[in-house]
C-alpha cells in the first residue's frame, strides 16, 4: 500500500500558474497587493489542479501514540497524559477541538500506538503496538510496524478525502514526541542535537540538558542510516509520526493541500519528502513554532510558514489557526470582481 | 461630540488580568503553549472587561474620501477610482467584501468626502466636502471640517456597536492616501519623509521620487505643529483618516477591541492615541504591511502585529484576515476544558 501510494503520487500541476496569475491581476486590487495570499492561491491551484480551488471543509487528523523514551524522564508530563488527552479529544475539550470546530472541520482521532487500551467510541483503532520501545535501549519498532503505522495514516487521509474534505490538517499527541522528533531531525539533517532540542511542553533547563544527552546516546546506539527514511523511523519512532508521514503521502496522492503544523508535524513532513520528493509541493506550512528545532526542519524543506505566534502546543493547532487564510485565498479567487466587471479603471502598471 | 467621546474614554481593565491568566493556566495545554493567542485573550478581556470576551460578530467600517494631492500624480491610479471602488464595495466585489463575508461581519461603507456625488444605496452619506484640497497649495481642510469627519467616524463606530458588533475592523479607500499618511507620519514622528514613503498601490521608482518631493514641499509649506494632532490632520488630511480616528475613539469609548489594518489605519491610530492616549490599549494590530512607512508607524505605537503576509491593499483587508485569530482566542477561553474537568494530569511546571 505504501509503495502503491508513492507510485500514484504525481507532481503538482504547474501548467495552471499563468491562468491563475492572470486572473489574480484582473481582480479589483493593485496587482500583487494581497502578497502571500496571492502566492497561496497559486499554490492551492497547482495542488488541486483547479483554477478556482476550494479548501472547505477541511479535515483534521490527530494521530496519537506513546514513546518508550518517556521512561527516561524527558517530558514535563507523565506518559499517562497521552491517553488522557485522547479522552479529552473525544470529549471535545482540547485546543484542537475548539479550533477545528471554528473552521468547520471534520475531526478524526486515530490511535496508532497509545500505551494503554482506549475506549472504542470516538477513536479510530489502528493501534500497531502499545507504544514504541525505549530507543535508548533498542529499536523503537520494527520496519514492518513502521510501515503499518504509515499505512494507517494513508487510510486516514483517504477516509477524510472520501468524506469530502478538501484540505488536511495533520496533528499529533504523544508524550515525549519532541524528543523523538529532535532525534529524527538530527539524523535526517546532520545538525547537532543541541541546536534541535528544546523545552517541548515546558521542561526546566536541567531536564533539557538530560534530554539532549538521552538523544545523543540513543542516536549513537541505534545509528540509523540517514538516507534510509524507513530505517530512521523504525529505529527512533514514533508510531504517530509514521502515521503522519502516511497522511501526507496519502493526501498528496489524492491532490489535497496539506497544512503542516509545528515541530513534530514538520519533521514528519520531511520524512515524507525523503520517501517521495513530489510531496513537497503539496505542503503548506501553517506556523513557525517556538520549539527551536522547528526552524531547522523548516529550513530543510525551504518552507516559510504563514503564522508566527510563538505556539508550541501541537495537536495540529497552529495549522488549524492558519486555515482561514487558505479559505480567504480561495474566496479571493472565486468571489472578487475583476476591474472590467466592476468598471474600475486600472493603474499605470497595466 | 469629540470632546465628550474623549471624556467618556476609560483605560482598559487591567484588574481582570490575574483571573484570565489563572484560567488560561488551567486549560488542557502546557502553560503558555498557545503563545500570542494567550496574550491576545488577555487583551480582549482587558478591553471588554469580561473574563470570557466575545468578538463576534465583527463590524467592518470602510471610510472613503478623496485627496486633493492626487492632482500631483502621486498614485498609480486616477482619482476616479475612489468612487468606482465605493461602487465595487456596494456591489460586493472588492477584497474587503469577500473577507468581511468570510468572518460574518457587518460591513458599512461611509462616504466622508469622495470627490463626486455617489448613489445613496448602500453608502452612508457623511460627506464633509468633495475631497480635501491639494495640501501642496493650501490646507487640506479646515479644523471644523476635520472635526466633522472625526465625528462621522464616532457615529459609525456607535452604529456598529449598537447593531451588536463586538469588535471593529476599520478600513479605508482613497486614492493618494498613502501620500497623505506619509506626510502625517513624518510630522507626527519627526522621521525623514524618504524613510516613510513607499510605492503605495504600486508606482514606479521615478514617480516615487516625485511623491517624496511633493510630501517634503507640502510639509514645509503647511508647517503644522507636530504636537497638535487636529491641526496636523486639518492641514494635511484626509477626511477618511479623520473618520478612522473617530472610529477608534468611538469604539474605545464603547470598550470594543479595535483591529487595526495597515499603513493608513495605523497612522490614523497614532493620531487617535495622540488625541487620547487611553486608546492605545484598545488597539490590536492585524498585520505588518509591505509599505515601508508602516514599520515606523507600528514602532511609534510599540505595536506587534499578528500577521506578516506582505499585504499592501488597505480597505481593512489585513485586519479582517487577522480576525479569525481573535475569534480563536475567544473560543479558547470559553470552550477548552480545564485539566481538572478533563481528568488530565498536570505537568511539572504546576
Amino acid at each position: 500500500m505504501l509503495i502503491e501510494t508513492i507510485a500514484r503520487l504525481r507532481p503538482v500541476d504547474k501548467s495552471i500558474v499563468p491562468q491563475v496569475v492572470d486572473h489574480l491581476n484582473r481582480l479589483t486590487k493593485p496587482p500583487g497587493s494581497l502578497g502571500q495570499l496571492e502566492s497561496l492561491a497559486v499554490n492551492l491551484a497547482t495542488v488541486t489542479g483547479e483554477p478556482f480551488p476550494r479548501v472547505s471543509p477541511p479535515g483534521v487528523l490527530v494521530f496519537a501514540a506513546d514513546h518508550g523514551v518517556a521512561a527516561e524522564g524527558v517530558s514535563a508530563f507523565p506518559q499517562s497524559v497521552t491517553a488522557q488527552m485522547v479522552a479529552n479529544f473525544v470529549a471535545g475539550g482540547a485546543a484542537i477541538n475548539v479550533f477545528a470546530q471554528g473552521i468547520g472541520a471534520r475531526l478524526e482521532v486515530i490511535d496508532v500506538g497509545v500505551a494503554e487500551a482506549l475506549p472504542a467510541d470516538g477513536v479510530v483503532n489502528e493501534k500497531v503496538r502499545l507504544g514504541t520501545a525505549n530507543f535508548t535501549e533498542r529499536d523503537a519498532m520494527s520496519a514492518g510496524e513502521a510501515e503499518r503505522a504509515i499505512e494507517a495514516g494513508i487510510r486516514a487521509a483517504e477516509r477524510a478525502v472520501d468524506a469530502g474534505c478538501r484540505c488536511l490538517v495533520v496533528g499529533e499527541m504523544g508524550i515525549a514526541n519532541t524528543t523523538t522528533s529532535s532525534a529524527l531531525l538530527a539524523v535526517l539533517t546532520g545538525k547537532p542535537v543541541a541546536s534541535l532540542t528544546g523545552q517541548g511542553t515546558g521542561i526546566a533547563e536541567e531536564r533539557l540538558a538530560h534530554k539532549r544527552t538521552v538523544i545523543e546516546r540513543a542516536i549513537a546506539a541505534r545509528a540509523p542510516a540517514p538516507d534510509n527514511p524507513l530505517e530512521v523511523l523504525a529505529k527512533l519512532g514514533g508510531l504517530e509520526i509514521a502515521a503522519m508521514v502516511g497522511a501526507y503521502l496519502g493526501g498528496a496522492a489524492r491532490r489535497v493541500p496539506l497544512l503542516v503544523d509545528g515541530f513534530i508535524a514538520t519533521t514528519a513532513a520531511l520524512l515524507a519528502c525523503r520517501l517521495s520528493p513530489a510531496v513537497r509541493d503539496y505542503l503548506i506550512f501553517g506556523h513557525r513554532s517556538r520549539e527551536p528545532g522547528h526552524a531547522h526542519a523548516l529550513a530543510a524543506l525551504g518552507a516559510h510558514p504563514l503564522l508566527d505566534l510563538e505556539l508550541r502546543l501541537g495537536e495540529g493547532t497552529g495549522a488549524a489557526l492558519a486555515f482561514p487564510l487558505l479559505e480567504a485565498a480561495s474566496r479571493m479567487l472565486a468571489d472578487m470582481a475583476t476591474f472590467e466587471a466592476a468598471g474600475v479603471d486600472t493603474g499605470e502598471s497595466d
